[in-house]
């Protein structure tokens, strides 16, 4: 439905805007593109396509070049190339068991990264910042030159409000409504928007874009570690709710003769397939962490039977919880991602199973499980899809000369 | 994005077709509207405005006149209103006890309603339909020279695939992929498209145009019955997910030591919260149907114990399986209808006894409960909103002239 105003200046600027949009998000996800590829993917006209990659190369956002390959005849297409080195975001991740910092280039390559152990347990906000912005702050020092940095996107273990970036609850880390956009906007000094999401939200659009899901409309990710993650991809784009909440699926409620969850209830699906339940059921203490998990990961390999059991008894709860949200949903796809995604080849006959038990046979029939494509990467990287997106949505904005972009001047 | 041709002339078409759609929209859903409230609700210009509802005038969608409201000074501002009696709606409903037919007006209002009771238990789609469409072709022969009739809505108590309007399963009626949209197409051949629908999301869709849910983007209806049905709006639009199975939330496994449900599997939300749980906790025969229901809220009004504690605890799991939901959804706002907008006022403060331990504090703030507001018709308006639907996203398909619309002879 179109409701700006209709005076016709207006809606043909309004039109350009769209179009630069639609040329910069395919050149970003899918590039480099021929201009025939541009005209199939986005129907407009060549003409047009031309005077668009034109605005965008002057721009410092594309680069079109000839490309030459050996023994093919004809004048050669022009392909169309995000500027790498030239227009960045600056990712940030806070995990369960790690920090970490990238800077990922237009076209979503990564340019640095870096991913610091960090001690499990409560910490405060103020001494995460400041690992995170040391390990930040260098790899911002040596951008070249010239380059544009266009935003912060920020990854979060915990349950984010998304209008303002506070962390309303984060149970790993024992935090209760921490601003932290504002502390880390404040400790950069970078003068550009930071942006926080849900580390599973983040993975999820990570892997509809780039992943397990490209190209797939409806999908659900679930994410295992201490807790549980959800993200959602409801008819191509990422589900918020109401208030940027929605995914949460970790305290579904699915015994109520369950186990206390850390979240006061009983019974939320977290307590039967966390990492604490894998590990108490393979006869480890829920508490071994990460080295525990290796550790069972190992032994079911090995053959095992205690630890293929005690995955088999949590593949078959994550089915269950499944089950339902398939059935909420009517997902084409779910991606497993974290524990989940570790677990997908010892489990897979479980989840089937409990799949066909609990998930309406109509949903069930247009279903596939598949892991998570992207690794432990995948949140981090959402964090930098979601820094580009003001400039991937309105690319018009950051032509024309912009101070509040910070033009780095190489150190 | 835009991503149509962007040839100058087609550009203006698109432009057009877009605020004669949005124009019909605001008129259908909040008319008769004077031009200076079309003007605020759509930001087109005075000048737009008029010669859009000119051609919907002409085209027969919508009239506009002079209101004179008694005493107030100055020209009178023109209203636009949606032509009721001149382009209608045929909406159906199959439900658990009961069969409705009736005309709708754009606009949405009623011209004509009747429902049937019908007894429970399977019956044929041959029959089902025969019934209906003997409800419903008197009224379309009562219906003026002139009118133009431009679809049927069909709601359906079950899972039904809304690209071909196939029910996948029905188990009220024992009913496994019946071809309704084809059946009913074939029995009324009124040459018009049939649109078939879960009872769930078009109660939905009602609610959130013209009920509890209005102005509302992010609203979970539940709906309870023998089974439980459910329609999700998000960010103002109703999920479908893959194949339009979404919201089928009444299979969602909530107690792994519950009953055996009518699915084949155990411990569903519906075992718990469906009329039938509510029925044996109250002493009565789960089978007792409608007349038994209005028993037990005869018996708790009055104010007998064992029916008021079968409610409390009926509302509790019903709080229960809410507060999942509302982890994965983050809706504002949940509309209970049906049976469980029969039980709201009774166990209002179980539902939310039970949300404040299991929904996220953070979602939980942002949460509104409350019943629905269009009563047990709500599916059947559904019906017909969805089937005025291709008219009101391209009213300039309309306006030409389109032998694929009956223009009904009066007779």
């Amino acid at each position: 439905v179109t409701n700006g105003p209709e005076a016709s200046g207006q809606r043909s600027e309004t039109v350009r805007r769209a179009n630069l949009s639609t040329i910069l998000y395919q050149v970003h996800l899918r590039g480099p593109l021929s201009r025939s590829e541009l005209v199939a993917r986005t129907g407009l006209t060549r003409g047009a396509i031309r005077g668009l990659i034109g605005e965008l190369n002057a721009g410092g956002l594309v680069s079109e070049e000839r490309s030459m390959p050996l023994g093919v005849p004809g004048r050669p297409s022009p392909l169309a190339r995000p500027r790498h080195h030239g227009v960045v975001v600056l990712a940030l991740e806070i995990a369960v068991d790690s920090l970490a910092a990238a800077v990922v280039g237009l076209g979503g390559g990564v340019i640095e990264h870096v991913r610091l152990d960090r001690s499990r347990g409560h910490l405060s906000p103020e001494r995460i910042v400041s690992d995170l912005v040391r390990s930040a702050r260098p790899m911002v020092s040596r951008l070249r030159g010239g380059t544009t940095l266009v935003g912060i996107g920020v990854s979060m273990v915990g349950v984010v409000r998304v209008s303002d970036g506070v962390i309303r609850v984060a149970p790993n880390l024992g935090w209760l409504d921490v601003p932290l956009a504002d502390l880390i906007a404040r400790k950069l000094q970078l003068a550009v928007p930071v942006s926080v999401g849900n580390e599973a939200d983040l993975g999820a659009l990570a892997e509809h874009r780039r992943g397990a899901a490209a190209g797939v409309d409806d999908v659900l990710y679930i994410s295992g570690e201490v807790g549980v993650g959800g993200g959602v991809i409801v008819g191509g784009r990422p589900l918020a709710g109401a208030a940027g909440y929605a995914g949460e699926v970790g305290h579904m409620p699915v015994n109520p003769a369950g186990s206390r969850c850390r979240c006061g209830s009983t019974g939320c699906w977290e307590t039967e397939v966390g990492e604490r339940a894998l590990l108490r059921r393979a006869g480890h203490s829920p508490n071994g962490g990460r080295a525990a998990v290796d550790a069972v990961f190992e032994a079911a390999a090995a053959g095992s039977r205690r630890e293929r059991e005690a995955l088999a008894t949590t593949g078959r709860w994550l089915g269950r919880g499944l089950g339902g949200l398939v059935n909420a949903f009517n997902p084409s796809l779910v991606v497993l991602g974290g524990l989940f995604g570790r677990m997908h080849p010892f489990v897979e006959a479980e989840i089937a199973g409990a799949l066909n038990l609990h998930a309406l046979r109509a949903s069930r029939e247009v279903l596939r499980v598949a892991p998570a494509a992207l690794g432990p990467d995948a949140p981090l990287l959402g964090a930098a899809e979601k820094a580009f997106e003001p400039l991937l949505v309105d690319p018009a904005g950051y032509l024309a000369p912009r101070p509040a972009i910070a033009r780095l001047a190489g150190a």
